[in-house]
């Protein structure tokens, strides 16, 4: 253990209520080190919670563990998870959030929460954030055999979040599976994809949307283009991705998460 | 002392202020550990930052110290306060914003900031955070003696923040105390008024506000009705909240912090 | 060194990014401390972030490492720096937003970034946040000495930051720099120039915008008016500055950064 424990939530940051999951987690281990991976996911989005931890986690330290509260369910029969994967712990509901991440790193075990000793004494109907998750990432940090957080599962929720888009001759048909804070449009195509299609650098392709086409030019960088124009990059996470630079491609294009679209050479 | 400030503010994260009162405190006490519990409280709004700081001083570990800077009278004759309650330190303006915490953990001691020896040299007339509050808890993390902080008060401003609901028959008069980032309506309503009106679990309620009535009913938790429905559920804080499942029942309904309302069985 | 860290980045909250960089450099130095100035300076905006770097680099315990990725240039040819001033080191890119701060604490010497073996093995085109400015600040704080990151340079980007104003008799003609979070307006009018054109607390003045004319005092602080009435103060950086108290300056009176003005006794 690393002692490193990551938040992701949409509690906002309004409220006090990551706060108080840090509270509780330093007063059970004092030498916790807690860092925010977001706590503006949009509210309820479980889809997006996976994107953003699938982006962040491999870039820790080994041995962090990865707390993730979007959590519709919450007092509900919805069961509290303690993912092992081959790098990292991962805690949070069984809805499917973590498991993306957990399978791309190599998913070893599934653990139900069960045990009483590695959570608050009382247990709120509504943040389980508070009284579940962060104590038991708390315990985990401080060394806490795995085996005691409870039972092993073979059944979990899963997150089909990354649908494999489909190359027929010289287009993709994809889907926008995120769209970032500058705006960019991110499409389930990745390297392999771009290669297969034989899209290169400089090449002239169209982006088919439902109400809009945008064409563009694959490029290295946002900075190859002129300001206001937009430019298809492979991103840093090596997804295929319509920006504008210096602009704001979903808003200008009127794009949102989940739209289809065709990539076009 | 645990070395542990948290910092609880209206100053946004666009701007440099908050970090300010960070490097102030590191350059004091290199071995500081300063959490956030927000810097998004309304601006100005003395009441909402206190209701903040109720809901989370009790989460961090005893000997905390809870620095608070929603501050619209800076650089006037009011004063800076340390507020020694049974397990905790509150650092901040004497508007009244660290009362309740401090009341509902036992408020001890209330001392007024005198001593320039524990301040920066220079002190602005319009950012005390980082000149006056920022320091001084830094010095009291080091473990400066409460004493030296200057004279004890016996006057200071107090602030009414959770007026006691009125129970009449099978209604309780109420008002709307808090609205968290979710959109859930928090009422001063607290589970021994819910018992004493005779409230339980699956009980069909009206919510009479000025301009909109509500039926719900009260449950576990949120996830006990559909998503878009409205519920009625003890919080985290253990006060009675109106929720939308999966939306915000404050932007629907038209709710403010503030208004009155009637919870009728 | 230190092993202190600052973050001043346009990445927002909501995804991944900042977070990335943090994974990255507890990952080379598991001791840093890492503080975020900002994530929300607007995106693309190198002169607010110099601005806001310029608040905030000097309250910092000496030997701080501050890292600003505002960088609409990435992946183009434009270069990386450190750059060593008198007390602390800035790293990020080379479009002039480190220039202004370092100015003013001293520079001392500018580093291009060349060493790959302080920087992440695969560097992507789109995200040297991660890729090279979060490692060569981690292996900094470790110990790493200057002149291995790469060669000194003696040409590099300015950003003339603060212009100087003018005065004429009884008129200061000068600019908005920044519009802060509260929606104050400070104009690069400094104290000497204030006591230059003879203005003291008490004094009457108009400041005419293009499109409106504003009449109010300057005050030791914002409470010294009612509330909703303008003010003029020192600011905390020392810097003139127009304010509606409990109210937002900016946003009534329709004035944005870079909008001329003259203040007139």
């Amino acid at each position: 253990m690393t002692g490193i424990v990551t938040l992701l939530t949409d509690f906002g940051t309004r409220d006090h209520f990551a706060s108080v999951m840090k509270g509780v987690m330093m007063s059970i281990n004092p030498n916790i080190r807690i860092i925010d991976i977001s706590h503006d996911v949009a509210k309820y989005d479980v889809e997006a919670a996976a994107y953003t931890l699938l982006c962040a986690y491999k870039w820790f330290p080994e041995g962090t563990i990865h707390v993730v509260v979007v959590d519709p369910g919450v007092g509900t029969k919805r069961r509290g998870l303690v993912v092992k994967s081959r790098n990292y712990l991962f805690v949070g509901p069984d809805n499917g959030v973590l498991i993306p991440a957990a399978r791309r790193d190599g998913l070893e075990k599934v653990f139900e929460i069960k045990n009483e000793k590695l959570t608050l004494g009382k247990i709120s109907t509504t943040f389980h954030g508070r009284d579940i998750f962060a104590p038991v990432a708390a315990w985990l940090s401080k060394g806490a055999p795995l085996d005691t957080v409870g039972p092993p599962l073979s059944k979990y929720e899963e997150l089909a979040l990354l649908k494999p888009c489909k190359i027929i001759g010289r287009t993709i048909e994809c889907n926008v599976i995120h769209i970032d804070g500058f705006g960019n449009v991110v499409f389930n195509i990745e390297p392999q994809d771009v290669n297969k299609v034989g899209l290169r650098h400089g090449d002239h392709v169209e982006v088919i949307f439902p109400t809009t086409t945008v064409k563009a030019r694959l490029q290295p960088s946002y900075g190859y283009v002129k300001s206001g124009e937009p430019v298809l990059v492979i991103n840093s996470e090596e997804f295929l991705e319509l920006a504008i630079r210096e602009g704001n491609a979903a808003r200008k294009y009127g794009i949102r998460r989940g739209d289809p679209a065709f990539i076009k050479l």
